[in-house]
């Protein structure tokens, strides 16, 4: 049985996931259906980008990811396909797939994308304001059915992408950057632990100083702030069974500077 | 497979939906289970009712719908089952499918209601407060399962529904009211945009004017009151990026005034 | 088709719970996956407990129950697995399935508990802060799909157990402790209606005196506080259409005196 995974900033009120899902079964019923998230900020891009860029790489060969976090819909913004390696993207061309695209390029992966022009794998009838139930839906369903790629719609080359921010070398350390701020206010920043290797670090965020560095939470007492390598190899702060997000008032976007100690050990 | 689909006011904390799988997948194991929605807002049968009505026409034929938002669960209110059409509809005899069963009665579509009065299609001990558990998954996992309806139960033809506010003409234009609002905002009104057809409007809700009437929301700057056509094909109004129902104050049932614009085109 | 549930504090905005269903389907396609529940009070094991406690028994035989509430993720607390009676448990062994196995031990039914230490049926990379995906997930996939539990870790019998409060019996009835708070704010405590058998009682909590027994919610007019038996058959407290844990504003582990009403009838 393929795989379809939704993300989207629809919550869980209103049944507009379930409607995807009825659209989805309606067209090919043997495929499962994986929440990634339905909590995305409204109209929040980069947020559904992340978490689809986290969760896509643990699903199998084949699987087809739909992301509908959609400002734009009804307007010029193109729907859009992607072929990711073994995987598929559906949703707009907004800028919700750019890490996965900017991470496929800095592998070496290929990717082919498609602007969605073949409304004979839509629903008959397409509304102004919900594509994803009237084309990324369909588009996803007849994507695991096996309909290749191509069928769906036009090559294209210059899909829209975010800019997103980068870590910057400096004298004595980096700057980086607050990426994801996840539901225990863990900060994520785009700064790999493999810049880092093992040189000893101080970080400041919003004036505070971060000096503990430890390999999992429930190695300080709680309350305690501390810095660690997060499960996708990327530095994060946390406050110990607490908040850090909250402790720090920080929000995405918000510069961490991360200063190699001056006492080497 | 067959789809069973879930809409209760349970919210997903306590582990009750979970439960309700896990008795529908102990009777029948191979069905697929959709959330359309756990978050409507405690005993709002009204609420349920929308979403559910909103979802149901998108899942194929032989679909089972449960709709448990049950304020009076242990009371005389009846439990209930339906075939709509070539779907199912299982729940408390209090409301929660009046959209559904108007919408068939307008389309001329055939109904068959039965009393739940067959225990052995239910768990073996009936709780007095949680049928959700006891009652109406088993029921539904019987349905999806093949079992005639008329096995179930014994037909009835007096539902209980709500009484809906009706949209009304007016000299000028339409009163209508707000019937739904999303997550984002958006408010639904009961008002088809077919009674509008190509008719200029201005409307008027809280003693504020919105005469900017778009196709979508990205066509207007980020801010603006907009009204337009939702993907159901009802007048809607929306701020474009932002939150109608908190910009204006509405609720569900307020008034909105749609008057036809003098000034046609 | 087999069953895995999960239940954990990761919410659904993160799409952590996608990615542990991600690995899952990569291991055993042809798996069910059920959320018992996401939104656990951030690193409350008691309330994950709770929740996984009262919906695991729906489930049919050969389920496998993630819970990945885990504070101590990363230290020297053990993962572990249970065989309990025809199911299975995953998680920390921080206590998450203490009244599972309570009662488990109450009803003479056999669990066997191994230390999982056998990465060979982990991802081949672990983290130091997402054992759910990166432990438990693939485990419980393999157990899923026939592993037996010897193979994948060692026997132990010394599992980590919360110390769960107990009613207590007095003279003139019993003190009883709120346990669990549903999103109806509706209080189950610890007593069982067994014990108090058709005895009349009157419940004092926070000063408040509640003395309507009732069998269903809704018995009584809007806004009246009423006791009940609960749909496991514990004593509760509930606010008619309302929120009887903001009304009294009680909390987990506040006591609830239950008194014998002099007046019997």
């Amino acid at each position: 049985m393929n795989i379809i995974t939704l993300t989207t900033d629809f919550g869980m009120q209103d049944g507009f996931v379930g409607t995807m899902k009825g659209v989805i079964w309606s067209i090919l019923r043997d495929v499962q259906i994986a929440d990634i998230s339905h909590d995305i900020t409204p109209q929040n891009i980069l947020e559904g980008a992340y978490a689809l860029w986290r969760a896509a790489p643990y699903f199998p060969a084949g699987t087809v990811h739909v992301a509908v976090i959609d400002p734009g819909v009804g307007t010029s913004r193109r729907p859009i396909a992607i072929k990711n390696g073994v995987q598929y993207l559906v949703g707009p061309d907004n800028g919700v797939f750019t890490p996965l695209l900017m991470e496929a390029n800095s592998l070496g992966r290929g990717t082919e994308i498609v602007l969605l022009d073949q409304p004979q794998y839509w629903l008959p009838r397409v509304s102004h304001t919900f594509h994803g139930r009237d084309i990324f839906a369909p588009v996803a369903a007849y994507l695991a059915q096996g309909v290749p790629l191509r069928e769906l719609g036009t090559l294209i080359s210059d899909p829209f992408l975010l800019s997103l921010p980068q870590p910057e070398k400096t004298r004595d350390g980096w700057i980086a950057h607050v990426t994801i701020i996840d539901v225990f206010g863990n900060l994520t920043t785009d700064l790999p632990a493999s810049e880092i290797g093992n040189h000893p670090i101080i970080l400041h965020l919003h004036g505070r100083k971060i000096d503990q560095v430890v390999t999992s939470y429930g190695h300080r007492p709680a309350g305690e702030l501390v810095a660690l390598v997060d499960s996708e190899d990327y530095l994060e702060i946390a406050q110990v069974n607490g908040n850090a997000a909250k402790a720090l008032g920080a929000k995405v976007g918000d510069i961490v500077e991360v200063v190699i100690s001056k006492h080497e050990q």
